[in-house]
């Protein structure tokens, strides 16, 4: 017998066994009829692409972890690949918004639920193949974009019932401008705000050891910057410096109007205007957002505008913005709450002799025709005891015994499991009987 | 502007938009809740597996179909491949069956409707990327579970509203027994079944040119065969021919106690005992069955017992049957009677003034909140006749317009897309009389 290693799936996948399936199923479904209650639609594009339209999209570090699928026939000797699987569901929306783009309502509003795939070194919550979970916006420049992006977010999550998250929010705009208001030399900038980004995990210390050793800021600027960010009255003081810069001024009115736009909708307290929100990914040309929740280390979604990107995909040149939930760092939190245990069928039919069989396998028929999940045995014991250890383990509620007694007296026998009581009901009201005591309400 | 072909998938992929989308996720929901009822449960696998989990287990032919994908980081050079999209669903089948045995129900009733990939030449109707949809019973030798796999299948094609479809019926047994019953020498009958198979696509006189000149039957050994499979009273000589065979009276026994069990459940003339049904695959070694329906060439569905297959694939030893259905041939018949358009929305609430903006989303997020899904218009254009086009667009049933007379008034004017109608409502009152107009009965 071989080992069981052998049949693990591959390093960094999972299998879903039916429990945890329909976990992850609930949570898709609660999700996706809220994207779909903002009059977001479905967008499904294959597992791969052409090898070209993925790489140089990532930057190095990411083409690195792109999946590649060799070529195949007499080609498969060269070694090369051609295609590649899909390593987000953001450069797909760009080439399908660039196929289909006529096609099209304008905006697009779409989301897609679906997993990506990259070689990434497995680790505990890091996976090779994840679902990622994302809507966007694709040929609106209207800030109501941005407030519809974080209010489907939002909803979704109030629906998962993830428990006192917040919306963090900053802009692309505020950095800079905030870097300007500091005079930090533009080609430092980029730089500093990397930097910036770890003031959630380094000390103020250690951040401005970094941006005077490693991004060449003045100790005077990276000192007042990072006293600035990380003080009491940051928001207070930030909003004053930026009044200094015409970029950072834009930037706290993009903030503004999203605070507005989404106050009333949603409780105020669940958006918070955070300086120091960098977000790494550089493509971010206005708001930005992350979502954080007690006890979840990180951001549990994100996203921001990104007006660019679509152009640089290449598709035609259309303002975007969106978000993604962290679908994956999200589910197992709620998985807590669920049982494990997976009932198969709510009525188990025994057959407690072969030749009753095709009777017991039509009654079987009309049970579930009655629309109750129902199980016939399958197996060879005609041992009661075995029988009724089997319909335990299904999961049933009832069982349904049809011996030579219950055939000359035209009746069934139902026996509840929980109580082991059996009563007596006439063959053919049995299937009625039991979609009665099935019923969610009973 | 680059060509469209550029933006297009993958060859032998497709994208889904949404009214495609939903049509496609409607059947596998129809399908999904049949299976269910007959307590199968859901099994996810991932997209890849190690590669030799999968070569050897599909034929030379069907080795050079698998999609393999290059090793990562320093071996990506060596032009190797480690990992492989799955190419069907029973191999993962038997591999998670072999890795959660002790976790698992017995017998294991799973299903599983997934996309595959096969490096196949694209063409009408054939995709690299298509959905299987699989069931199966892994554990039970018991006719029964091939009885439950037939009327499952039935039922899933029953409420997807296949029309007249009919179930094929044969036994692998009965086949081999109608190769002895003729004195076919032992190491010419799997050639002569394979020529046999093509009985639906050859005239008899074809067939029995390839069983004389490639299979190397005797001439009077194949006609004889040929004629009584193809006679009118084909049934009738098959029957008398199989009792002169040991493995054939095993066959008809297993056949005949099929169309017992399955009568009463399902009409009878659903099933059909057809002794020419030869099905490809050669790890069939029972009850085989194809279905066919008319105006649909070849087969919709098919499956059969495969006792020895997952051992085979290094699983433990375990009796199994399942089926499968042809959902990418089932699905375009399906979508004809469905509509092709796709109403993102049920109520499009304009924009008419920007400095209503704020009062305009939390009106759209109190309509979303008693249920009915709901746009705003996000674009630029404070023209109301531009504003309509885009609520015709999204399919919106009704059309909200908030502008100052109706903020002076307190109301907001409800306008039916659909006759142009337009009355007042108080503001606080719409989100209640949008969900009573919109409610399904209505």
């Amino acid at each position: 017998m071989a080992s069981l290693k052998q049949f693990e799936p591959a390093s960094g996948t999972r299998d879903f066994l039916a429990a945890e399936y329909e976990t992850r199923e609930r949570a898709f479904a609660t999700i996706r009829s809220v994207f779909a209650r903002y009059g977001f639609q479905p967008l499904q594009t294959p597992a791969f692409e052409r090898l070209d339209v993925l790489t140089g999209k990532y930057g190095d570090e990411g083409d690195k972890l792109i999946f590649k699928i060799l070529r195949r026939g007499e080609h498969e000797a060269t070694g090369e690949a051609d295609l590649a699987l899909r390593y987000d569901l953001t450069v797909p929306l760009a080439r399908a918004a660039a196929a289909y783009g006529s096609q099209l309502p304008s905006p697009y509003k779409r989301y897609a639920i679906a997993p990506v795939w990259r070689a990434d070194r497995p680790g505990k919550g890091r996976f090779r193949e994840f679902v990622q979970c994302d809507l966007d916006i694709v040929g609106s420049s209207s800030p109501l974009s941005d407030a519809e992006i974080v209010l489907a977010l939002h909803d979704a999550l109030d629906a998962l019932r993830v428990p006192e998250f917040r919306f963090l929010i900053n802009s692309r705009h505020a950095l800079f401008g905030l870097l300007e208001a500091y005079e930090v030399p533009e080609d430092l900038g980029a730089g500093a705000l990397i930097t910036l980004d770890k003031l959630d995990k380094l000390t103020p210390d250690a951040v401005v050891s970094e941006l005077v050793a490693s991004r060449g800021l003045a100790s005077g600027m990276a000192e007042g910057l990072v006293e600035d960010l990380t003080s009491q009255d940051c928001v207070e003081r930030i909003r004053a410096r930026l009044k200094s810069s015409e970029t950072g001024q834009v930037g706290l009115a993009e903030v503004d109007q999203l605070l507005a736009l989404t106050k009333g909708a949603i409780p105020a307290d669940r958006t918070v205007f955070t300086p120091s929100l960098v977000r790494g990914l550089d493509y971010y040309t206005g708001i930005i957002f992350e979502v954080t929740a007690p006890g979840m280390p990180g951001s549990i979604a994100s996203g921001g505008r990104y007006d660019t990107l679509i152009s640089r995909l290449g598709g035609k040149d259309a303002s975007a913005c969106g978000g993604s939930l962290g679908i994956e760092r999200i589910l197992p939190l709620l998985q807590q709450a669920e049982s494990d245990s997976y009932a198969q069928v709510d009525v188990a039919v025994t057959v407690m002799d072969q030749d009753f069989s095709s009777e017991t396998f039509r009654l079987a028929a009309e049970i579930r025709r009655s629309g109750v999940r129902t199980g016939v045995y399958l197996g060879t014991s005609g041992k009661f005891a075995k029988q009724m250890k089997w319909a335990n383990e299904q999961g049933a509620r009832f069982c349904v015994i049809y011996g030579a007694a219950e055939r000359d007296a035209g009746t069934v026998t139902l026996r509840d499991m929980a109580t082991g009581d059996q009563d007596q009901v006439p063959f053919d009201q049995a299937p009625e009987e039991l979609a009665r005591r099935c019923a969610p309400s009973s």
